[in-house]
């Protein structure tokens, strides 16, 4: 049995988005922008997409929707656009951030740095998320933009968007959220979360990759990272994706009718993984599971290495990951969990599983009965599991939840 | 019959790159920069379509193709980084290039004109291409780059990179060139012209919209426009486009093997709409046909405004063009026409036909026979065409050929 639970990487196309994609890889070839019909007859299927996409998120008409080729894409926009705007063009020079972002959001952020940029960078909690009332006191009058991520890739934790984004709004300081853990995955809804710009990629919710967007309220002042051309009113140049796009709008009304009932079904079987492992002696997992996106773990194993554990999984067909795809060629540690308060060899035993609504009852099953035997070998061979058994009375060294 | 020859702007996928790429679209949904097999298995693939890039323009191993995501992208990282790299942070103040660059070269410039970035817009010849002697009289010691197309999306007209990239390397200055119109069309060996970067499309040569690349010889610094992940080696982050890299690598082999011969059918058609159109009179295309990509032509009807054409051209289902799809929902002269000097009126009338290897001898004449018919019924009620009839002798009253 082939099993897939590595959904926040990247997922599986949803059937329908392929079928719903076709006729824009073959016969509808046109561009868009030409005022022939070969390329007028895309419209009425493009602004179909489109609306698809404010419905899903419950943008404004006032609103844009700018499609880009990824959320790296659409990170890079708001953060670079926001310091040619506001800080070499203007007279801010300070951007507010998270220790635990993405690396779009991380490595953007030190080369901004090198531009002159003053960047904080918030700490965590014991669960891996900002407390709301932190960010406050880090704003000062010559904060340009506030960016936190809506959930993390690396442990699904979900971040206090809401009270973040009214201390934005009194204070003055515009307000980013790298949604791409979010959207598709639980409500988000742009009524009730009043932020200035949110990021989003359709490969996380079934659609294809290739193509992201940059949610930008009341279509509000931000330069292009690419200039060029008249497409998206100039906000974002280059020939339109126009099969991604319409996959992306396609993707995400899939995903989010009924979202309640697949957050359901998609925790369900994300909580009776959960307790089974935990039920192995000394394996922990990073927060609350009520405040979480409904389909990740990411859980330590005391005594085995993620590597190694990845390892075995793998020969046993099972798709898991010890954090963020973007980074997992490295051997490095968790740096969730280091910012967290793991200690370096806790830190190196996370394993990340994140299901899907394709995640089947078999595989929920055979995860569970492969990951128990895979850590029963591990540890019969680790070097440094016997040092570290759990001392008398059964209590953890280790504080994560 | 449905005739497309607005191949400049857009192509057909070729259906051997849609098959190429549909599994990619399905079951080999992995992300490539996950180690588990779900990711790995993608590797053989994507470097043969590695592979299939660096054979098409002949590229050293130790150069970089890296892939993005439209040569929008290419254009706006070449010259924003080069803005970063040398001039923000650097001892260059200077960027050279030309006046009929596409809009995502412009329009960056423009927006790097704002920045402080002193550019220089190199004038064209009644030819509608650069002199390559006037490229070195405009290079001084604190010029950054010279970016020049390699071929004019509006024309097909080719500019002498070669030469160019003498002078620049003599010179000591990086030469980058929008060549999204050569690759796939016409024999672009980089071994033969001695250049930095060139930045080219998929979707330009029968692939996917959605992936482009942009070409940096021996690898050189470059900061990305896209900061984050590891993608790439780190030069371009964000997940990547699987299918649309493997349907590049596809597109590309395919448009570049037997080139010669695919270009000599694709001129032949070329030439025999051409000939047959200048035979109407007054008439006049622009640029030397044996100095052009084989499959363009911009013909200028005097008395017959470009967008009566193409609504007349639209009506028989051919879609045809005034110039650059990104730039066709404005109603404005051509303006490559006025760069080379045409009058206002003239430039309102230019029509582009882009062919490609799909465009059959029945399309051919179908076009030849509807145009014909299309530029007497608009010139029967064009009301400026009988004040501009031909001066005795037949001798048009417009300088350009």
């Amino acid at each position: 049995m082939k099993v897939y639970v590595d959904n926040n990487a990247t997922t599986m196309m949803d059937p329908a988005v392929v079928e719903a994609m076709q006729p824009f890889l073959t016969e509808q070839y046109g561009n868009p922008n030409s005022i022939h019909k070969a390329g007028s007859s895309i419209h009425p299927a493009l602004a179909s997409a489109v609306d698809q996409v404010y419905t899903a998120i419950n943008a404004a008409d006032a609103d844009d929707i700018i499609f880009t080729s990824c959320a790296t894409e659409s990170n890079n926009w708001v953060l670079q656009s926001t310091w040619i705007d506001d800080i070499l063009n203007g007279d801010k020079d300070h951007i507010v951030t998270t220790e635990v972002e993405h690396p779009s959001i991380l490595s953007t952020c030190k080369f901004l740095e090198e531009q002159g940029v003053k960047v904080t960078y918030l700490p965590v909690n014991e669960q891996g998320v900002v407390e709301a009332h932190t960010v406050s006191s880090f704003i000062t009058e010559k904060t340009a933009l506030v960016s936190m991520m809506w959930a993390s890739n690396e442990t699904g934790m979900l971040f206090p968007v809401k009270e973040v984004s009214k201390i934005c709004r009194e204070k003055g300081v515009k307000f980013h959220s790298d949604a791409v853990q979010a959207v598709g995955k639980i409500p988000v809804d742009l009524q009730d979360v009043d932020i200035d710009f949110i990021s989003f990629s359709a490969h996380k919710f079934h659609g294809p990759k290739g193509t992201g967007a940059l949610y930008i309220k009341n279509s509000q002042k931000l330069s292009p990272l690419f200039h060029g051309g008249e497409q998206m009113a100039g906000r974002r140049s280059g020939t339109l994706n126009v099969a991604g796009i319409i996959g992306m709008g396609k993707a995400l009304e899939i995903a989010t009718t009924n979202i309640g009932g697949k957050m359901a079904e998609i925790s369900a079987k994300r909580n009776k993984i959960e307790d089974a492992l935990l039920e192995l002696e000394d394996t922990f997992t990073i927060g609350d599971r009520n405040n979480r996106t409904p389909n990740t773990i990411l859980i330590s194993i005391r005594g085995v290495e993620g590597e190694g554990m990845l390892w075995d999984l793998n020969n046993g067909e099972i798709a898991a990951s010890t954090g963020s795809a973007c980074a997992s060629e490295d051997l490095e540690a968790n740096s969730v969990m280091l910012a967290i308060g793991a200690d370096n060899e806790l830190a190196h035993t996370g394993i990340r599983l994140s299901l899907s609504r394709f995640t089947t009852d078999e595989e929920v099953d055979y995860i569970i009965a492969h990951f128990t035997d895979a850590v029963k070998r591990l540890r019969a061979i680790s070097s440094s599991y016997a040092i570290v058994q759990p001392t008398p009375g059964g209590e953890a060294s280790c504080e994560v939840h």
